[in-house]
């Protein structure tokens, strides 16, 4: 502990002093010394000032060496000329000193130049590049990846926050393209992978260190042989400012949420009579479906609305409502807030947009607004949102009629969702199987996706959720409420996100930094948490639906029959990338299916039970597979206008698939007689997609969820 | 002319006396002979057997040197040890060839030893690979990709069959993750792209000479450097037998196949009297739906079927049938061909299964009828297949009872499958726009996919022509097919190639054969041809109902449009790799919609009419866009569940869609309300897809059609 508060005020005394000077970033000579401090390997040599110095140097080191000009302010060296490589004897050391040095003094004389970094040259090897980012939306991040010429051409890159675990660092590698290069590339010996692991721990403990002066850094090479790994680069470019809580986050707070789901009593701001109008939808829907609680539409100019009484305002009426929905002018939020905080309310749902995306004065009405949602206690959902709904209480916030948008019956999907739109079709994709609560968070002034997310995870109703995500407001808050459903609860959390091009404004001093808020930190940070990634919204809603149905598959090792195969020729070919493998079955399976079909059926994995498969073929071949040790999850596909195929099959599967240990997910693309189908089995708990993409997006999810509940 | 037909017989002769030494490849120094004398740059150097020559040939060619074993057999060189670089003086020369040429006489001195190729080591630059290949559907194809030792990690590659135009040259390289380092790389200056271009050219030009002899070949690396493109490695195995037509291919053959459409007349050879039986189903379908041709049920057992009069045998019938639909067992196929040659029919419909995937003797059955049809002008469709539908006539084949399987009103597209099971599933999504003609080809002993998009690119109601290919049995004849359909015709093929993973049995010798029948090739020269490709069965046909419906787009320049904006930012995702580009307004679009609209309507691209907007503002920003110079295609997606987007959107986006000569393609997610408004606006002409994927790949498949249309 003493050690590392020595390290911390020599990293925050360097950094005042080269703030102080009009530095940028740390020199590299320095960098590397605390990783040689720390037992990382770095090359032999030091900062020189004369040729004398040079030659000296160059000799201990060994030729051939490297000359490479130090500064706190460069940072494209290569690009500037500042490197010089593979000089091979003293006579070429002292020519290119001097050229380096004259250069240096005439034009980069008020770049920071204090001198030239002599080193030995590190014999080739695999290139790596370890990377380390304050990310805006998860704070301190690393980053390995195939380094060298190749890096941003590759884009084979892995993140994980700070910390991580050797566990989590060896993930990290597994998940690289360039692996292969590590485990001996054509007739190289395989690297050493455990001395690259203990470099990229180290780094990542400096970079821990080193977090609050941090804007990026990149290594890169690293150069990684069968004997070790070198540092041979190290640039480190510092923060504007130094952000001393910069790996702490928020705790995600669920008090008074349950308002918005359970309101005993809910008053509508802006209520309207118009038909149509949004205040008058959201009244009607509450009114006049199936929830139960209290109502009272405000609006100074009307007596009633729908046949329920209306009031002036909300200090007329007759209680504290347990939640206010305000569809009024944004504008009007601040004062709203102040009047429930006196009533006593602590839920306001701000259906209201025309905030923050108007930019201006708009954005300080919202900033107002967060401020006094924690002043006086007051809990906002929204602004510009559709709102919230719960599948028990019937409550809804929607300003869409019942005719145009179905609300499901309740059921063990929540989903929480940054995008009305996809709310809206996340409702009516679950009309079968339904939903325990969605909410719709729009700007999020105050509760936010993490919040929701803890909120779930503790929620009874709520098996699995699932989350649409443009962008974090606080990435590691939503990764703490995460962690929560999944390890505590027991819960997956499933994630969609876009917004995958954006790539931040430190783009242009390093590697690392090129990836800022792209869907590369993203990815990898969600697979560190355990939560379950999809790359649609279809997916999303699929992996969900299975997550709610199904058992985790205890493996990867997937089992397809079909009565017509194109589409698993479809599904096959997004094996790889979704982590399935199709097993080989037992001589035992195999020799069941031979025996009890007719010679034209095709008995091995995938299945083909041809164009002549009854249900009862099905259930034999489903029975099979679920016996046959390898298997861990059962995929089979349906053409239900295949007449033979009769409707027994939903019966018989409904009983398998209770009895079943393992999961079952099907697929079944058609028309009117094909979608009656799909729904009927999944009414009987037998999820059916009709797109390959969202079959094989239920079965990874299956199997990522039986991994990470393994703790793997 | 000459000057070719002596290279050819220097070829010729080359391969037959390799050949009858038992080598498998030709020598490196005899390829870089030849392509010295086409003007492609080698490395200065030649074969030596004595150090006297190796140091006479190194001293004339420049050191460093390289030396490298000169044999017809030996693939791996670098992998054996048979390649030394950097050889810098006569010293190491010596000693090194002294070493190699020890080892090559000791353990290789029965693999083709004949020398010691001694070069001018090529000085670094951008490496690229150049591969030549006899794909087993294409025949010679040229690949060209980033080589070097990152070559397999990469598998950035772009294949094209041969003969290659420069301008297709030039798209491989456009296509390549690599190009940006042939674009000046890092501070490096730009290479010389030109003298890359003829060096492929020159390299395909030898190809086209070698591909009666050629198993597979790598030039890798070629050099790339500001002053031209060296041709540093050259491997080139032969094939195992001279395959003098290897760049030749059948030619589509459309004679008779008017009659598995529209045929006055049909037998069903195995008709059934027993409900659900497969060949019960289909003469339900033809006797009690809307086809008006004769039908003559084949059954000895019985006298009539379904009310209609049953024959005993083909022999018996009143007239020859124009079709013959046979579901009894393959094996009587032979048999029933010559039958039906005698009474003068000549084409036969084959839904029986059990033939090749069975292998053995089943496979043998399908070659006699491949044979047989040649031979008595039989064409066959089939076997194990779901058959043939056409719009018009209102023919079908199918198995599937109307209650199960919708047949579509007659339509502009068609669409030719080698899965049934994605044939129905395309007649069921086409249930508005319509089919004209549909066929399932199954094991196609016979009729193929080149043979059926030639009959539809003379097809009158034929507007665009989908395709699900497995594997294509003549790459080369389909090619033929497609480009009479683009280019004569002028309708767009679209394809869903599946089977993805597929990777040659050549994998082991060479990194281009590692790609033969992989997708990496099918892509290349499917995009060479002109032919619209898509990721899924369900982007297939979004693609499909989109070409029918709309205009093909001038540019790739989008404008979207919502009244939520969730959608839009999952579209923007997928935008770079489908080519489509979110256009910047212009100014009078931005300023006429500020003017029109409230403040909080987002008026950039993508426009944000918020939950408010209406139908008339949805024409209004739409009038805007197309009045837009610089938007090429306009992508509407609708959150129909809105209660202010009333009902009459269906006749303003009817009317906007007749008169627009730019396409429109929306999108919208939701349950019965949200699909029956999109049915409504696909009814007047504007394809509105349920899913993200879909609607991206219908806009990119109309951004494609444009540019294909232009010759680009």
């Amino acid at each position: 502990m003493a050690k590392r508060d020595s390290n911390n005020q020599e990293v925050a005394a360097a950094y005042r002093s080269i703030k102080a000077r009009g530095g940028i970033a740390f020199p590299e000579a320095m960098v590397k010394a605390w990783l040689e401090r720390r037992g990382v390997a770095v090359p032999a040599g030091c900062v020189v000032r004369t040729r004398q110095e040079a030659s000296k140097t160059a000799a201990e080191a060994g030729y051939p060496v490297v000359l490479k000009v130090s500064s706190d302010r460069m940072l494209h060296k290569t690009e500037a000329g500042a490197v010089k490589l593979g000089i091979s004897s003293p006579g070429e050391l002292r020519r290119e000193f001097g050229e380096m040095r004259a250069r240096a003094n005439d034009s980069m004389r008020h770049d920071g130049f204090e001198g030239v970094l002599v080193e030995q040259q590190v014999p080739s090897g695999v290139e790596i590049i370890v990377g380390l980012q304050n990310d805006p939306h998860f704070g301190p991040v690393l980053m390995v990846g195939t380094g060298g010429i190749y890096t941003d051409l590759l884009a084979d890159v892995a993140f994980r926050m700070l910390p991580v675990t050797r566990a989590q660092v060896k993930d990290m590698l597994a998940g690289l393209q360039g692996r292969a290069l590590l485990e001996g590339f054509r007739g190289s010996p395989p690297c050493d992978v455990k001395a690259l692991e203990d470099c990229i721990l180290k780094i990542a403990k400096l970079g821990a260190d080193i977090a609050p002066y941090l804007e990026g850094a990149d290594f890169n090479p690293v150069i990684v042989t069968a004997s070790g790994a070198v540092v041979v680069d190290a640039k480190v470019v510092l923060s504007d400012e130094v952000r001393p809580g910069a790996i702490k986050s928020g705790r995600p707070r669920t008090e008074h949420l349950d308002s918005f789901f359970n309101p005993r009593s809910v008053a509508v701001i802006g209520a309207s009579a118009s038909a149509g109008k949004i205040g008058n939808v959201i009244v009607d829907s509450l009114v006049n479906y199936q929830f139960k609680g209290r109502i009272y539409p405000i609006n100074p100019n009307r007596s009633d609305i729908i046949g329920v009484r209306c009031y002036p305002s909300l200090a007329s009426l007759p209680e504290a409502p347990e939640l206010a929905v305000m569809v009024v002018d944004l504008a009007e939020g601040p004062r709203l807030m102040r009047e429930l905080a006196a009533l006593g309310t602590h839920a306001m749902l701000v259906v209201s947009g025309g905030g923050k995306e108007l930019g201006g004065r708009r954005e300080d009405i919202e900033r107002e607004m967060t401020a006094l949602s924690r002043e006086l206690d007051v809990r906002v959902v929204g602004p510009n949102c559709i709102g919230a709904f719960d599948g028990v209480s019937r409550f809804d916030s929607f300003f869409h009629s019942h005719e145009r948008l179905l609300r499901p019956p309740a059921g063990p999907m929540s989903f929480i969702t940054q995008s009305g739109t996809w709310g809206c079709s996340f409702l009516e994709a679950a009309e079968i199987t339904g939903v325990r609560k969605m909410v719709s968070y729009g700007n999020r002034v105050d509760v936010d996706e993490a919040d929701m997310v803890e909120c779930l995870a503790a929620d009874e109703g709520t098996r699995v959720t699932g989350s649409y995500i443009e962008g974090l407001g606080d990435g590691r808050k939503f990764v703490a409420a995460a962690r929560t459903s999944i390890a505590r609860h027991g819960k997956p959390v499933v994630v969609f996100k876009t917004g995958r091009n954006a790539r931040s404004a430190t783009a242009a001093v390093s590697h690392t930094g090129a990836y800022g808020g792209a869907y590369q930190v993203y990815r990898g940070v969600l697979r560190q948490a355990g939560i379950i990634t999809t790359d649609s919204f279809h997916e999303l809603f699929a992996a969900c639906l299975a997550l709610s149905l199904q058992p985790p598959a205890g493996g990867p090792h997937a089992a397809m029959l079909s009565n017509g195969a194109g589409p698993m020729v479809n599904a096959l070919d997004l094996f790889p990338a979704s982590g399935l493998e199709l097993v080989k079955l037992t001589r035992a399976s195999v020799r069941a299916m031979r025996d009890h079909f007719s010679f034209f059926y095709l008995v091995e994995n995938p299945v083909d039970v041809t164009g002549s498969a009854s249900a009862e073929d099905y259930e034999f071949v489903i029975r099979t597979l679920l016996g046959d040790p390898r298997v861990d999850i059962i995929m089979p596909f349906f053409v239900f206008q295949d007449t033979p195929l009769d409707e027994s099959i939903v019966e018989r599967m409904g009983a398998l698939s209770r009895a079943a240990e393992k999961p079952i997910v099907g697929c079944a693309a058609g028309g009117p007689y094909t979608r009656k189908m799909s729904r009927a089995l999944e009414e009987v708990g037998v999820p059916v997609f009709p797109d390959v993409a969202q079959w094989v997006a239920a079965a990874s999810a299956l199997v990522d969820w039986g991994r990470i509940r393994k703790g793997k």
